[in-house]
């Protein structure tokens, strides 16, 4: 039975559906777009995407929970964890998704803005008497019945970084509050490279940052439509990106790719049952946290990505034939080892969750943000194992089309070939994968994303030297050392 | 009340009260040493073992455990795992014993060892209809009971590695069994660098390797009380070892040390009742391997050291008036970040445990290794940072007795003074722990025994290798590269 | 006055008018080019390699030299080296090639062929009485009077790697003869990724490794003109290459990129005066060698580049207004340092060159595989730190289009805006620069060819473990440690 | 014939015999010992100086070189360089007698002071009209014709890190002129671990750091003999010191060991002659500076210790019977690259020394300062290897004493044994000098002199960001990416 808006979403091929005949103002290559969805360079991104539905149908378990809200099962990505256990199982479906993927698939965002709001409006409540947690529970039920996709917009422009919100040329490089009307509010700014903000039906906009109590406006968390009128996307280049509108080989991963985009905000106007947060400035930072404790150690998914490359790696070493020379092996162990260790410090974050007043849990933030600045080296350094095993040919075989030419295709073929009994094609294939994911369009998400999304290293290390209770740590070695402690 | 002989130990005085008065064949520096516990070198080894105990009263949730074998409440490192969560729990006391002792306390080869038994000995009988099982938990009901020390003793002396047990020129280079009786076996061989071998009551004498079918005398699991008529220690040298008859400061930490030393068996009798294993060789890498799950990972004790180690480096930088220069807050961060790092891998290995036939619960293999090869690296590098910080004067500091010196001792006063408000000698003995951790007897817990306990490098990454199906994951790329499948 | 066929070349343009108008046989994108100079895809290229004729105009000192063959200055590229001094300026030289195409100007593998026949067929000639010095060194003479671009082919592209060219399914997936006539030899094969293959205009053909007695066929040197009959060019790949077709900004390097291509001979005659060795196995890994002793050192040209990529780090610094960061300048920092790190390497290589009995000079063995070994590495780990300094939008910013586009291109302008001063469109060139060097076109010659150019850095940790001397160590430690040396 | 006072040293037996009869105030140990020179602790130190004598004697060309002050050859040690030749000469001297000694030699600091004096006084002389340069040859002269030890003594205590000479509680944190006399300087202060200052025969005192124009009392530079009145030694601890009061096996290096101590003077006269700088502050920065350009590519030393400590890594896996092994022959070869990029960048920055006005030539600060960075890391990863390749026993083991008791010692004979052929000692002796070099007496010089000597890593940071020209690379990656250059 088709799918027609207003009904749940059920997989894959709803969601796809979902996203047609929307209006949307969306850029890309210099040109509004009338069908996003159908867009070759987009249909990859929006493909990753409905992975996220179609594995709630094949794996119930692991990518759909029972809501409190509901009563219902409903999709993991809109889930309230109700568990240590939930948080782990958010890990466990993040590092399927990337090995089914091979790149970002988009949904986590909106998850961990989900969780975080769901503790930050109770909080606020307690504390200003007001009533956001009611509101946004509503909404939120909304959401997991239709079980639609929540993006979340929080990265500011930013302009100058010396300069906080108050301190710009241009007031609007940071998003804020233009207007205060009976019924709701008017927003204006811009959020940077937002994942998957096309693929969305919602989005939740969030500061970004610390704010002083002179930022008031800045301190606004609502909910949006995608199609809100005002907002205006520019879609994000990639690497190699227009090889998905050349063939199949080539782009290396033909049906999965990851999707950022500036979404501009030019006087939007949010009615008041969406928003979730307006002028408590001293809740931003504690937002800020919360979400990265979530979204830092999603960046498990990074290891599922991880064991595409490592098995890209394995697969030309074996038509190479030479599986097992001892480096090689070796350096497939290092990727392994690295990769573990990623998934490792997500998942002991995410089993270490706390609980909030609000009851749902919240993973580790030391543990988190250490995974995280795992993550912003070792992909890396897979990468390089992985171009290491793929040999020069990763970067400078022909075109597709020059195998499908009649008179060097034939030329190709025999000069291609590995191990007798591979095909030179999958050889090909093969190689095309790996320079995809090392710097092509999905080596954005593998890469830099790894080493930006969530916050850049150095924000991590702001919140490890906190959380690291350098005093304590102290009074351990004076105590050990004979020292007669400091008060 | 004092504690005497067949009393259950209460706490760390009882334990220490335990050591004396047996006849132990003990060699340090060329002689037979009469009463080990009041050695001033092997003291401080007891003092961090006594630590296991003190916890435990201290601390009870932390440091101890119900046990089904005994029905009461037991020593953690003598419990039987029966949950994930009590996995999880021996890292948390790992972790805290480490920050207390910044050594190693060398109780967790027995609690490892016990538990990699109780399920080995289990699969066993199993298998061949043999009793191991039952035999086993009687003694280690009474084991929990009289609350001692087990030790383990696996690491054989291996003489030529090119070759197995049964390639060596001399036999007894791995330990085996040179006769069985109707009561018992006779065992010969020595085992090398064995943790805290003196100071156990028990020890569990197992094999080191895989072993093939004709190596069966070699597949030889028992208990023996460590005054076993037969059983020869020697003492393992530390570097500067000797500044623990010299006085509190030099020696950086005075009070806690490692131990470790080389056992000789010779001819030594077991009665059947203590005969766990024997001859069911292809049971030997299973127990390795099971024993490695849980020792890799309980290496997070390193983690607590390094909290330690942590602390003393920036309490020289706040000697030295710089605890805020961003270089320095830097590398506090960095040494945190890859203390986490080992942490969290042991964690998630623990809270990722299955359950084994016999019921117990057993860590994550391919994350505690990989927390393990993490061990084998982060300590060094932290060991650098905490150099760095420290300053060349870590190295060159005049003695404490040049302090001590009514001429010179006010001139070094003077010399060595940091900021103003830290007293000269507190500097003197933050630079000593330092020295202690990275080039002196703790240094030897802290980055050897890391690279090479539980097994050397190069032992984890064929376990990694192993567990990280690298068909899968071949699977996983020829999908996403559109390969059709090898089958 | 306008270049000719048949005139000496004298600068940039004359090189770019020589190239026209030629036969080659030219596959890209699946069809056969006419006129490759002209493609937008090419023509990148080919103006690298023009760098190298105009600074040789502009820096004479730095970019010709004094010929023995020719009596008068030639361009240092085609220069065989008379001293260690010659040696270091192909390396200066380099660097700065690489300051100012960043990118790989494609003239070095001919250079570093040269030099290494020189020696090669001078040795040869003493072992076996051939006449191969004399033929190369009146080749050689010619060349440098018409200042041409020698290209170097000895990359094959080996089918299954466990075995050698005598174990393949197909004997061409090694080069080979397989005619000899009277007046010369036909050759087969292929050689893969050749850089600048296309922009040269004679190419010499080299075996790629170490060949037993049985290889004689496999063992040919030769000189070809590239427009030889029989010889096709297939172009290879590069990430985002099709951008050098849209517009200049998001290219990110207009002017500059590397070229390289698969080769394939297709039973090519080559006159008897043009081949230089042809069945003297023995010498085929002495030239390996040799060549590799040269070529792995010529890769300082990457800290060139790298000087490139850490201006461009540094630019977007100052751009997002936060140049002074301590954080920044820490990673600026260690990006200079590990830059240093290679030039060093190569430049003590250079300096210690050895003198060959033929009387040129070539580097130190060692220190040039040491070089180039770090060259695998450390590119990468700037690459990263440069994408780290740049920030997100480094791979999410809009297209040039976009920024063109009257409707969009305003707001954009607005909120992609740095801090006051700085023209939006300033920054994004310079985004683009970093996006082009670390994951686009010339990332294929900053990374990729680092890694696998000259070899694999599995081939430089073969030469190191010759080239260090382990037994003479030995004697080293066993004299300090007391021990009667071994005999 | 004897050596007697006065005459020029010829050798190491003529060094030693210079160092007795001295009136040294030495402590150690909290006792002023009387003849240094005979002291079990120190005589290894005053070893490792004679061996560079010795190789003088050996060696000629390595370690001696004709002089214009003298018209004869001096030891290298002592020689002003006047080409590059030079300054490279000194790096292959110096790797040498790493190798000899396996640790610090203690005779380049006062080498490269001698050096850095020569070009700055006579700068200052242009500048201010004075003739400290005169002075300094005249001096230099006797020295090089007595062929005594130079040692320098720059790095004052500090004190409060945050603050400069000025900002001190007591002004005697940093060295300073107390009194000017008609005839001379009276100076206090004191310098801390001060490399090889008693087995020195002659001291140069050098301020530590750039000092502003109030500091003019700080900045003396003036040479004093050792011995002169009011100079007080004491005796820098090292780890396992006291095992060279041992025995000659545990010790590890039974004849060579390095020496630093804390160097007091309480109002020393210095006379005019020998005063080379006197309240010119702007000259210390440039001092420093040009010192440092010597002394951090002078670490290339530790490529000869670490020539040993690989040696030792090999010989041990030899011992064990898997010198084969592919695993341990990829760490032994990449100890090797590591050691060779140290010394490496050592010798381009000695080949691509400049020419000062004084006409003596100088390093490459941008080299040396890279190379000295790479010396604060990879010896300690080479010392991780090396422990690595050991296994567990290098810190481990029994005793000297207990090798050698009637008793035990057959036993440990027995299980220490390694392969077949290999005398159970040598193998001890192997394992014995790693544990010297890795946490033992020479690990001091070999790691954390590493790390300080000659500045503190962040020291190095400094002087590469000064010397990298950014906003040259800057205006590189304008012209690439199309970017206007800022003016």
């Amino acid at each position: 039975m088709a799918w027609k808006r207003g009904d749940p979403i059920r997989n894959g091929a709803d969601y796809i559906e979902s996203l047609h005949g929307r209006e949307l103002d969306v850029y890309l290559f210099g040109k509004r777009i009338s069908e996003p969805a159908d867009h070759p360079i987009i249909r990859p991104s929006i493909n990753a995407l409905a992975a996220t539905y179609d594995l709630a149908v094949d794996d119930p378990d692991l990518a759909s929970a029972p809501s409190d809200l509901t009563g219902g099962t409903v999709n993991r990505f809109l889930h309230v964890t109700k568990s240590a256990d939930d948080v782990v199982a958010q890990n466990r479906m993040q590092r399927r998704l990337g090995q089914l993927t091979g790149t970002c698939f988009q949904r986590c965002v909106g998850m961990d803005a989900v969780n975080a709001l769901f503790s930050v409006t109770f909080d606020i409540d307690e504390t200003h008497g007001t009533s956001y947690h009611q509101r946004f529970t509503t909404w939120l039920t909304e959401m997991q019945r239709l079980n639609v996709v929540i993006g979340g917009a929080m990265t500011d422009v930013k302009g100058d970084r010396s300069k906080g919100p108050g301190g710009q040329a241009d007031p609007d490089l940071y998003l804020h509050v233009v207007d205060r009307r009976p019924d709701g509010v008017v927003i204006r700014g811009a959020k940077a490279h937002q994942t998957g903000a096309i693929n969305s039906h919602w989005t939740l906009v969030m500061p970004t940052a610390r704010l002083t109590s002179e930022d008031r406006d800045y301190a606004i968390v609502c909910a949006l439509p995608v199609d809100a009128p005002g907002i205006t996307y520019v879609y994000g280049r990639q690497s190699s990106d227009t090889r998905s509108m050349e063939g199949d080989i080539d782009v290396g991963n033909a049906q999965f790719a990851g999707q950022e985009a500036l979404v501009v905000f030019d006087d939007v106007f949010v009615p008041s049952d969406h928003v979730f947060m307006d002028g408590e400035t001293e809740f931003a930072a504690e937002l800020v946290e919360r979400f990265t404790a979530y979204h830092r150690r999603s960046y498990v998914c990074k290891s599922g990505v991880g064991d595409v490359l490592i098995g890209a790696a394995a697969l030309i070493a074996d038509y190479n034939g030479v599986p097992k020379a001892s480096h090689i092996r070796d350096k497939l162990v290092e990727m392994s080892h690295l990769n573990e260790t990623i998934y490792g410090l997500g998942m002991a974050a995410s089993h270490e969750s706390i609980q909030r007043a609000a009851g749902n849990w919240e993973p580790d933030s030391l543990l988190a943000n250490s995974c995280k600045l795992n993550v912003t080296r070792y992909p890396y350094e897979l990468a390089r194992l992985a171009q290491d095993l793929a040999g020069g040919a990763v970067v400078t075989l022909p075109s597709e089309q020059d195998f499908d030419n009649p008179d060097i295709g034939p030329v190709l073929e025999k000069y291609f070939k590995g191990r007798p009994g591979v095909p030179t094609i999958d050889r090909v294939r093969a190689l095309r994968l790996i320079e995809n994911m090392t710097m092509g369009r999905n080596a954005v998400g593998y890469l830099t994303e790894s080493l930006h999304g969530a916050g850049s290293p150095q924000a991590q290390r702001i919140v490890i030297e906190r959380g690291s209770d350098i005093e304590g740590k102290k009074r351990l070695a004076e105590r050990l050392a004979g020292i007669e402690p400091a008060d």
